[in-house]
């Protein structure tokens, strides 16, 4: 295991492989047409991961996965329009915060953050209020791991006719979307989670009959996605200057992830890591957050052990030289920290994960890893 | 010369070292120690860079410099506040696109592309209106190449008590600018010009006690700059994912950078491949579009040549086929072209594509490259 480059089991940046990385050992001029190719045939396939080159396009953003949502929500939201975001973790949060601070109406639809969102209570409340125009919902909410229903989801908000945002940040690639079966108006994803290449790049798949109606929607320059489009779409280049190498190892990861089997063998690997990783550490005495059936296998939440002598950064630490990043919780409902089963790892690194994971309770001393809350409920001490 | 891999001779992105594209060649956790220590190094190093150790702080954000501009402006101008833009580029036009589409009170004090904006103008105008709180000006306006003064537009601020933000995007590191001998609120730059690293992240350097008093400017999440400076003071973390490769190849940069002597020598070597590249276009018949003492040593125009046999698309490409890749005008006030000086290159590079010039003139049967109003000016046809 290499210590200084560890494993990244966390919600990304994630571990890529060494030929996407390698993919950024030259220059490229941004305005070149061997540039302007490359930047094509990634906006055709992440187009084509959703099946919807038929309705939609493919607009890019630098920055981060936010940066991207904050394009999206704010060029797609009129100033008469009204947003509703199903809530049940941060990045739900997060979009709130985004409309609000866009001077935009908003509204939050909220669930527990450790059970998915629920179509009907939002068939309900679109029901009651016929103002709200769109709909935004986080597939993947990594606050938890939990996996939300968007197929349902997009159901009833088509069945109001009403326009649907889908965050897809840490999904996209790994679990199907797709334009033929359900109706969106937005993806959002990056170029960093589940389709492994490295940070620095968001995405909007949108439908081309409604970007076409959002000219002047977005009071920012950067962030406008509809002028963002109408610079690739009268010269295929950026408007501003492209982060040109993440771009490369973006376009050398799609064709891995092609060369992997798509989507289906992608999602086949993250489950298998995920399966590994849950019963691994159940074995070892840890307890999930969350129900097997609502678990997405990206990342999964796990609860501190109530034994005292488990302190969270000593754990961190420990793991991490061993050559293993997990992450802290994020949770508001229990203390607890995240393992990631994407990027660039399979069975082998996971198992080594457990091996390590095993080795530092041991030297911590915990016995028992069975969570506060579950000590409370069987009464022992 | 490595075709496949061309010189870079554009205002960005450029040649970088193998070096620094080779620190690209690991993943970093965005929240694991070693980044948060690389990333606390790189803020420091670059608020060093203009002697504002103690009075500013860096701030930096995701995405190009077009990004930091917008930040900086939508943070640092309250809706209350009157912007003034030295505009004497596309730059500076960018400036007051950027303010007006965020609502704010914006002006524009114009001058020709093709002569320095004027302080004197600046401090009758900074007279007649007491409403402008903020003056922005471009340090290069890569537009012409232009070096605009200001020391001297710095100077006129202070003296009637404003606040001044430079965009220094295409001069950083490259062309001195010092915190002890003027006032500026904000410098903002990004990493791949004369810091020689690679595009992804801009960064804002900014007078502490001025950006303490900005919060709630912004109706951007993701480009506010007060909140993203929180988030690093909390913490010393991105709020957002971020780009870890690029910020590992800046690192890298900033070594490189203080080994070849700092700021005085990488604008050493500029200025002797804009002595070499001048000298060489001349002696082929080229002519600069600006006067010598107000060239910057980072871009130079060159006119078109009037004869017909010369089309601009046809010299890129063939210079594209020989390994060096140059820039389409941006002026409006005459057909020209752009090459740039800086970058990972040195004389070598320069007097290479010299020849490569030399060769595409006689191939495309250009005998004589003197300019449309030059042969106007002679009275020749």
């Amino acid at each position: 295991m290499d210590v200084a480059s560890p494993i990244l089991l966390t919600p990304g940046p994630l571990t890529t492989s060494q030929t996407v990385k390698q993919a950024m050992l030259r220059d490229w001029g941004s305005r070149d047409a061997t540039f302007v190719a490359m930047n094509r045939e990634i906006l055709g396939k992440l187009t084509s991961l959703v099946h919807a080159t038929e309705t939609h396009v493919c607009v890019p953003i630098q920055g981060s996965g936010t940066f991207a949502i904050e394009a999206a929500l704010t060029t797609l939201l009129p100033s008469a329009g009204h947003l509703l975001v199903l809530v049940n973790g941060a990045y739900g949060t997060r979009m709130v915060k985004i409309a609000g601070l866009a001077g935009r109406t908003v509204s939050a639809l909220e669930s527990r953050e450790d059970e998915p969102v629920d179509p009907a209570e939002l068939d309900q409340r679109l029901n009651d209020d016929p103002t709200i125009t769109l709909v935004a919902v986080v597939h993947c909410e990594t606050t938890s791991g939990i996996l939300n229903p968007i197929n349902d989801v997009a159901r009833v908000v088509r069945a109001h006719g009403r326009a649907l945002i889908i965050d897809a940040m840490s999904t996209f690639g790994a679990i199907d979307i797709d334009a033929r079966e359900i109706e969106f108006t937005a993806v959002v994803a990056s170029s960093n989670k589940c389709l492994e290449g490295v940070p620095g790049m968001g995405f909007v798949i949108v439908r081309r009959d409604v970007l076409e109606n959002c000219a002047g929607n977005a009071h920012s320059l950067t962030l406008d996605l509809f002028d963002q489009w109408q610079g690739f779409a009268k010269n295929s280049q950026w408007r501003f200057t492209p982060p040109t190498h993440v771009i490369a190892a973006l376009h050398q990861a799609l064709e891995e992830h092609a060369r992997e089997g798509g989507v289906d063998a992608r999602g086949a690997r993250y489950a298998l890591n995920h399966r590994i990783l849950v019963d691994g550490m159940e074995a070892l005495g840890f307890h999930c957050l969350l129900a097997r059936e609502v678990q997405a296998p990206i990342i999964v939440t796990f609860h501190v052990p109530a034994d005292p002598r488990f302190q969270f950064d000593d754990f961190y630490d420990r793991l991490r030289r061993k050559g293993f990043l997990i992450y802290p919780g994020k949770l508001t409902v229990a203390d607890s920290f995240r393992i990631g089963c994407i990027g660039h790892i399979g069975p082998e690194q996971i198992n080594e994960a457990l091996t390590a994971v095993g080795l530092v309770i041991d030297e911590m001393g915990v016995i028992d890893c069975t969570p506060l809350f579950e000590v409370e409920n069987s009464g022992v001490d």
